[in-house]
C-alpha cells in the first residue's frame, strides 16, 4: 500500500532542516504543513505533547502512523526506507554517525546555536527585541571552536562519519544551514569546512532548503548561493 | 567470538543509568570504570571528545568498538543483543518509545532534572556552593509537571511506550532513580507512578544502581527500599 507523509515543520528549525534533507535524499515525497511552533498551535500539540516541531504522519489506506522528534523520524526512515542507506552498515560506523548526531543537536545546540538562533530568530518572532551582543559572542565563539572540530573530522574523512555520507552530514549541515541563513558562518576561516558543506548545498535535497524565506527574516545575500 | 565490555561512566549519571540498567535487562556482563567526569579526565576525552559519560567499549579478540553517548550504546545494543526486545517490533510501538526517550533526555532533563541535579549534585561535586533555592523550586515544579505526565502515560498504559516494558521506561526511571537518591521524588503525591517506579525497582538490572554511594553525597533514607 501506497503511503502518503505529511511533515509538520518549521522552516528555519535545524531538527526539521534534517528530516526534509533525508526525506528528500531518500527520495520520499511529502506534504509540507508550516507551523509556527512559538504559538503553541493546538494541531501541533496534539499531534506532540512537546509541542516541538518535526511531527512526520504517515498514511496507509486508513492507519496512520505519527511520529514525534527528529531522531525518531530518522531512525524510522532508516528502517523503512533502508535505500539508500544513511547510518552505515558495520557497527563502527552506525555508532559514529550516532554519537555526531548526538554531538550535533546537543553539544553545538548547546554551545554554538541555541545561543544565535535565540538572539537573531527567536527574539524576532516572539517580539523579544533586539539581540543581546553578549550572547552572540557566545554563540560565534561556540561556532568557531565546533567548526575547528568538524575541520578536524575532515582532515581524514571524506564525509562527517567517514567515507560515507551519513544521518551525521546532514545533522550538522542542518545546524549550520540555519546560521548561514543569518549570515553567521565564518566560512572563509575553514575552507575544508566549506569544500564539505558545498558538496551538501549542491545535492538535491538541499534546494527547497535554500528557497525558504520567512517575513520579517531576511537571508543573508550568499545563503542561496551555491558558489559562496 | 566472545564480548568483553567495559563501561565507563558516573554512578550518578542519568545518561550513564539508563546504560547499566539495559545493559542489566540484557544480562550483558561488563566491567565498570567510574569517571569523575567533571575533571574532564584525558582517559575519558580519548574515548569520547564531548567529555561525556557514558562510554562503552566492545572487545573482541584484537577489535575494539568505541560507542560513545547514552542513545549511540542504547541503539547499538538493541541491534546486537536484541533480546529482550526493549524498543517494540512495530514501527508505531518504536516510534513511540522514541518519542519519549526524546522527551526524557532533553525536555525532562531541561525542565526538571536538570535544575535540580546541578544544585543538589554537580554544585558539590565542584565545590560552587550551597544550593540556589529558586532553581530547586523551578526544577521541583518541573517534576511536578512530569510526574503528572508519567501518571497520565499510565492510565491507560502498563509501561510507558505501551504494552511492552521499553527503553522509555529505563530512561525514566534512569533519570528520576537519580533525583530519588536525593530525596526530592514526591511519590506519595502520584501512587500510580510509585506502582510504575517500584515494578523497575524491583528488576535485577535496578540492584546495582540502589548499591551506589558516592562520597559527601548521602542518599535519601528510602532510595534503596523496595517498598519505599
Amino acid at each position: 500500500m501506497s503511503v502518503e507523509r505529511t511533515l509538520h515543520h518549521f522552516p528555519l528549525d535545524p531538527a526539521s532542516r534534517q528530516v526534509r534533507l533525508v526525506l528528500g535524499e531518500k527520495r520520499l515525497p511529502f506534504t509540507d504543513v508550516q507551523v509556527r511552533y512559538w504559538e503553541r498551535p493546538k494541531e501541533l500539540t496534539a499531534l506532540n505533547p512537546s509541542g516541538l516541531t518535526p511531527v512526520l504522519v504517515e498514511t496507509r489506506g486508513e492507519a496512520q502512523l505519527v511520529l514525534c522528534e527528529s531522531r525518531a523520524i530518522l531512525d524510522h526512515l532508516e528502517e523503512s526506507a533502508p535505500e539508500p542507506a544513511l547510518l552505515g552498515r558495520e557497527p563502527a560506523e552506525r555508532a559514529e554517525a550516532r554519537r555526531l548526531l548526538q554531538w550535533f543537536d546537543r553539544k553545538f545546540e548547546f554551545e554554538a546555536g541555541g545561543y544565535i538562533l535565540h538572539e537573531k530568530m527567536e527574539k524576532r518572532l516572539l517580539g523579544l527585541g533586539a539581540p543581546e551582543l553578549a550572547n552572540l559572542r557566545q554563540g560565534r565563539e561556540g561556532l568557531k571552536n565546533h567548526l575547528f572540530y568538524i575541520d578536524k573530522l575532515l582532515q581524514d574523512r571524506e564525509w562527517l562519519a567517514g567515507k560515507r555520507l551519513s544521518l551525521a552530514d546532514f545533522a550538522a549541515a542542518a545546524h549550520l544551514s540555519v546560521i548561514d541563513y543569518f549570515g553567521d558562518v565564518p566560512w572563509a576561516d575553514f575552507p575544508a569546512v566549506k569544500t564539505w558543506y558545498m558538496k551538501l548545498k549542491s545535492r538535491p535535497c538541499f534546494r527547497p532548503l535554500l528557497l525558504d524565506r520567512w517575513p520579517g527574516l531576511t537571508p543573508a545575500k550568499q545563503y542561496d548561493d551555491l558558489d559562496f
